[in-house]
């Protein structure tokens, strides 16, 4: 199937910014390869919902091959991109060099720790299914801890979470946290009262959802206090030690830290020789392409672009996704030129992307959310409910979006979180259980740290 | 909460048994302590759905304590017990002992690879989510891997798959891998076609389902091979390397062995110093307490008891959660002679428990079961409506039984399966991702190995 034959697409990256290229090129006439290291595609917007024990990961993804199997043009290959030969046209993955005529990188952004890489450990973030279950494992597993501790008669001190970064991510899993211990598990624990945990939300600016119009982040910041989460703005992370966060000369036990602060493009975009911002994003021309390679393209978190206002293209599905499709149209057009040869096609009048920002929304909690329609501003439960609406609505899958809808409306009408499961490593400080994972031992023990003290 | 006033009942372990007996307890003026090493229940009928991509684990899993929550004399710990001191009545969990005037024993049973343990490593069982969840990465990845090697030109042979054990798991293994290969995977792959994926099913016996009546046995093998699957009877393991199953002379590739042949009770049996029999099951007296000890009882897959006519009692829920209730059922009575004291009430008349086996079932994939119920023998659809109906129905929590409907109806119209993730280590030969586990690049390495064969 790798057809010799045909102009031969190559993209890097499943996400909503490949995933869109592959389906609006799937129609033209060429071969298209998709690689990606996970055999799925995460729909990435819902991933705190996994973390915070309210959604399944089989809910929030699909097998990229499924997604893409009515397409008989389409391949999809499961593997780590290693580098590229931009002058033989080859991708570098699974010990193979896979030859494209077009190649299309998108292969999105994981968190940064701003140098502090030693930090992941203790805090970590929320990119992946992985991390995400992993976030789940050490929020419930505070709470068993703490259940275990005060049955012994060994105090039952409320527990300290916090999550660093006012952003949209951070602002879900605080929002999200604080009504868990509020209602779900209000009642589940005989020893300790989850209702007194403190979740704090820790930002270095002056504002929650900083990118958001001020009347927004200040209704951001009232529904969260009255979720209960303490704000702590203009407050920068100096230190994180197991159980222990540190601002300066303030310093808070911590049972969970969980990390939504920083952003760092794949390590991917450094590998195409073109010029990088400080993020590790491409900087790409206005048609997406990288400098002197007109066939080489870069779009969704990996790529660098700003508006006409000079402001820079947040790094969100619906750029990535308007990304993916233009792409597509660029090198179907180059297409019809069908006469002209491969230099002429790539010379051929070059056009920009514009993104047209229909809006934006970030969610808080049960009820609870802000949105922005270009001047209209909403805030409560009518901007949740337009929050909603857009996530079940663009969920891959029609199963999916029946599965999600019934979850939440579970959720919303009895305040249970269906997907509370302790997975992975279940040894616990004090267990004779298995060994399973260096990763989740350590987890265990700081987690152990931080209730312990 | 530990509370000292009241007649104390620490249960070990919260599958069939011991959730049964909690329940039936819980209105008595008993205090109860459940301990488990998982924060869940699992539902242990339904894990070949999660090892096969079917189900997602939230489905077939329901937290403990939520489970008791509304019981308030209801204490859930989650810890792994590590002995006991029945002279002292404690149980030795989370470095404490923790006191009972009643035990129950409920600590279910593993998979037993009869001396060879370093088989588990490349044949895995499945009795937990954890065990589940790999088998699904193994089997996902052989194809991953396969489709890698066909695209790079290295051959397209077919996969080979081997299930090791005839027994009800083995057979809805088999038979669920067998649909897998010729309908969800068949048209998602582009360079090998996972229909023409062997299946094999290796039983040491004549026939498979050995347990049950010989005319449903026959149809279950007739069963398994319209679905393909290539059964192999009279035939014993005699040796399990890196891809490769042996039986005496003959050899087998195989890109993925999966257990279901033997099983172990938990270790905890032989800690009470009661009898056991070989396969570490305790000898408990006719209702269900150990000898010398009439405070203490053993139910579910640990307990080994017989009927009337001699024979052993299956290791299947219906008989744990009807000795769960049973056992309950006696501590409630001895609590009403509520006057006498404690040694009287442990000598007041014995009764002892029966087994009324309402019937057994067996699926083999879409449609196709086996069932029993007394002389009544049904095999194919009708048999596999019936199962459909009671393993929705016993299913845990409203709301699993809802979305677990809505999933198997969509497997069935589209033969999709919705679960077809990939997660934990993607350390794939040639990648130079992150090395996230032992276990998963072992099994990487095995599956590559033969894959490579």
């Amino acid at each position: 199937m790798n057809g010799k034959t045909a102009h031969r697409v190559v993209i890097v990256g499943a996400g909503f910014g490949g995933l869109n290229a592959a389906e609006s090129l799937a129609r033209a006439p060429v071969g298209i390869t998709v690689i990606d290291r996970k055999n799925h595609h995460t729909f990435q917007p819902l991933l705190y919902q996994v973390a915070t024990a309210g959604l399944s990961p089989g809910e929030i993804t699909a097998p990229i091959r499924s997604i893409l199997s009515r397409h008989k043009n389409v391949e999809v290959l499961m593997a780590e991109v290693t580098g590229f030969d931009l002058e033989k046209r080859v991708v570098k993955a699974a010990e193979q060099e896979i030859s494209y005529d077009s190649l299309i990188v998108a292969a999105g952004a994981s968190h940064a720790y701003f140098g502090h890489d030693e930090w992941e450990a203790l805090a970590p973030g929320l990119k992946t299914i992985e991390d995400a279950l992993e976030i789940r494992r050490r929020v419930l597993l505070a709470f068993e801890l703490a259940e275990r501790r005060a049955f012994a008669g060994e105090g039952s001190d409320p527990l300290n979470f916090v999550v660093v970064g006012g952003g949209p991510t951070g602002v879900e899993l605080a929002g999200t946290l604080a009504e868990i211990c509020r209602h779900a598990l209000a009642h589940d624990f005989r020893s300790i009262d989850p209702r007194r945990t403190h979740i704090h939300l820790i930002e270095g600016g002056q504002h929650v959802l900083p990118a958001y119009p001020e009347d927004l982040s200040r209704s951001a910041l009232e529904q969260l206090q009255r979720l209960g989460v303490e704000v702590v703005t203009s407050a920068l992370v100096t230190q994180i030690e197991p159980g222990v966060i540190s601002m300066g000369a303030r310093r808070m036990n911590a049972a969970v830290i969980l990390w939504a602060a920083g952003v760092a493009a794949s390590p991917l975009g450094q590998k195409l020789g073109a010029p990088v911002d400080r993020a590790g994003r491409v900087q790409v021309e206005a048609d997406l392409s990288i400098p002197g390679h007109p066939e080489v393209f870069v779009i969704g978190d990996l790529a660098a672009l700003k508006d006409e206002s000079g402001k820079m293209l947040p790094g969100v599905a619906p750029v990535a996704i308007l990304e993916g499709r233009f792409v597509a149209k660029l090198i179907r057009r180059r297409m019809e030129l069908a006469g002209a040869s491969a230099a002429e096609r790539e010379s051929a009048p070059r056009v920009a992307f514009h993104y047209f920002d229909k809006g934006s929304l970030a969610t808080i909690g049960r009820a609870a959310a802000v949105a922005q329609f270009g001047k209209i501003h909403i805030s409560g439960f009518m901007a949740w409910l337009a929050w909603l609406f857009v996530h079940i609505l663009f969920l891959i899958g029609f199963r999916n979006r029946v599965l999600v809808f019934i979850q939440w409306a579970w959720s919303y009408f009895t305040y249970e979180r269906g997907a509370r499961l302790i997975t992975g490593s279940t040894n616990l400080p004090g267990w004779s259980g298995l060994h399973s994972g260096t990763r989740g031992s350590e987890a265990e023990q700081e987690i152990s740290a931080a209730v312990h003290k």
